[in-house]
């Protein structure tokens, strides 16, 4: 049995998530948010109760440690020694990581390297990753990469039809994001359908406030709708996802913005919030939607619409799909959104049953049993899969 | 019966080709090419032989003069009288055209305010429109317009996810391009199918050195890949169709380019002569790639592909598809691609067969006659379209 922590850090904040392994068992978790602004919150679950402290936390050393000393002091450990391993959620790993990697000096220089990629996250990352090796110097540490199940992709799904050398010079290329999302939710479709994931054609649509979809052949990636960075793809929360790449220039001539600054606005000011005008959330705009507001379901029927033709798009990469899964936070809970997507697919075998679609945030099949085309609801878990993956790299 | 001349005015060049109207004939064609520069090349057809001369051409109103006197002079036509009206293709017409339009001042005054959003294409189109207004001011003229065709598609087709008052300040929206020759190709398809066009789902493929791909739903388009300008969608000749808006301000830090550099690179130096390294021309590719050339067969491969998984796309837009047609210089003539786009499409009901498809440049099914969705050959017919276009619109 081996304890190990997995962590997600952000630029202010930190989650954290220690596991029993391998018997994958939840001991505790918790969250630090407004790392480096006054009143830090740090949140713990013990005993599947939340407690909140405020504290002022000025960097992430300093709130790994907190971690690790609320770890003792509460009594969820008796002592560090018990932690055997660190997992660490790396947004990009380039084309140099196409797994999971035990971290050392080399690893960590690589990583910085591939910070221009992901200038948002990356270094956050990074510094959480030395903020452990500092507060636990012999654990060992393992990056676990949101790109790396994707680089599986051919080149002709993942190159841009752009000139040759802007891939060779500077990496120009599709990455793909949500990679440990797709990959456990695939991995648990193989299981629930009882088929070795070798023989099948998986669409995993993970729908959160970030959203990208998947084809996944025979257990690996060939295609996804991300690309260089998480902006690309369907609508989301507050991203453009796809969009005529002329329409830079002409917002940049018509508002007078700088070319950082439209970009901004497809990554913030976009999306479900460009459209409705009023929220990100798409639980605001299914409640206003449903009261007649037509804004609100324009940017409803949009989301919903940019994902119904990926599924046909990816069903036709693949030459057809055995099962299509939704996950993360829309996908596992919103009854109207799954319906939108499917509605229109039986031409090609998908025939859901709208009495099961009514399941929220629980493992469940939503397709009728004769449906040729298997549909599914599967909770993400990207914590497990990264607490796997240092079971499994550093060999523990 | 009447005379029409169909008119299709570029920067420095003039396309033209006379009809006998209702009966579709055409008279002769020519072609105006450099004008502006030294040494303009002139080519006619009459009676099947081309003839080509070398002019000194400053300006289009010199070239619509020369055409005119030429007509006549070459017994084409007695008289300018016999001319009873002028179609004028017209790239852009915004929210403001639906459908082709009989010229007058308004119009003319509304096409160049049209011009900020075709500032390529709409300028000269209207320099060719006054030219012929001097040359034959009493002669009927009408615009007819790539986008009036996708003029019926539904908001939430032609809406980007973005601030939503981006649409109403500024006209940012798909308009989508192609739409004479969609529109000719899914009339022909509806003829030769021997079924009424509002029964028909219809994906029309139009691949040229530009491309674009319509879903077209009883007759009215309903979604098409280009989008506010002609960059977007599929790989094309020299243009990167879709990519992943971040990174214009990528490549313009990696390069050192403005803004407007890089929208050139994309617009002209990327698709097929990007990857390939070589050539925009599909002609070349196919015979580097067959030759073993790799970046050849790379860029064929994403062409193709890209083509591909719009199929499902728009099958997915539609609930499933009729007819699947192939039109322009490669989707009429090039074997390999269109093998490419359909292989693997079994699953949505397409069956076609390689000796069928065989042909190049006539009307013609390539399906096999089982197949549930059939798929077809049309060679288009823009000039024909234009003077229909005349016909109805000036009541001739």
């Amino acid at each position: 049995m081996s304890k190990i922590i997995a962590i997600n850090a952000g630029s202010s904040s930190l989650k954290f998530q220690l596991f029993e392994m391998p018997e994958e068992k939840v001991i505790t978790k918790g969250l630090i948010e407004r790392i480096g602004l006054n009143d830090s919150i740090f949140t713990i679950t013990v005993n599947d109760e939340k407690q909140t402290e405020i504290f002022d936390i000025p960097n992430h050393e300093v709130a790994v440690k907190l971690i690790l000393e609320k770890l003792t002091s509460l009594g969820i450990i008796k002592s560090l020694n018990e932690i055997n391993g660190v997992g660490h959620r790396v947004v990009h790993g380039g084309e140099v990581f196409y797994d999971s990697v035990l971290i050392n000096d080399e690893v960590t220089r690589q990583l910085e390297d591939l910070s221009e990629l992901a200038p948002l996250h990356n270094p956050a990352n990074i510094v959480g990753i030395k903020a452990f090796q500092n507060a636990l110097p012999n654990v060992p540490a393992v990056a676990v990469f949101d790109t790396a199940f994707h680089q599986t992709m051919p080149e002709s799904s993942f190159l841009y039809s752009l000139p040759y050398e802007y891939y060779k010079k500077y990496g120009i290329r599709k990455y793909g994001f949500h990679g440990t999302s797709h990959k456990y939710v695939s991995t648990r479709a193989s299981e629930m359908l009882g088929r070795p994931i070798e023989q099948l054609r998986l669409i995993s649509c993970h729908l959160g406030n970030g959203a990208s979809i998947a084809a996944i052949e025979g257990g690996k990636s060939i295609d996804t709708s991300m690309g260089f960075t998480p902006l690309a793809g369907v609508a989301m929360g507050t991203r453009s996802g796809n969009i005529d790449p002329a329409l830079i220039p002409f917002i940049m001539e018509k508002t007078g913005k700088t070319v950082d600054e439209v970009l901004h606005v497809l990554n913030k000011q976009s999306g479900l919030l460009g459209i409705s005008g009023f929220s990100s959330d798409l639980r605001d705009i299914e409640s206003q939607a449903s009261e007649g507001n037509e804004r609100a379901d324009l940017a409803l029927e949009i989301f919903a619409n940019r994902i119904h033709k990926y599924i046909g798009t990816y069903a036709a990469k693949m030459s057809g799909v055995d099962a299509i899964i939704f996950t993360a936070g829309i996908g596992e809970n919103s009854v109207l959104v799954r319906e939108k997507v499917l509605r229109g697919l039986e031409f090609m075998g998908v025939y859901w049953d709208p009495k099961l679609n009514q399941t929220r945030g629980k493992e469940s099949f939503i397709s009728y049993p004769h449906s040729p085309v298997k549909v599914m609801v599967i909770p993400t878990n990207e914590e497990v899969m990264i607490a796997r993956d240092v079971l499994r790299i550093a060999s523990i």
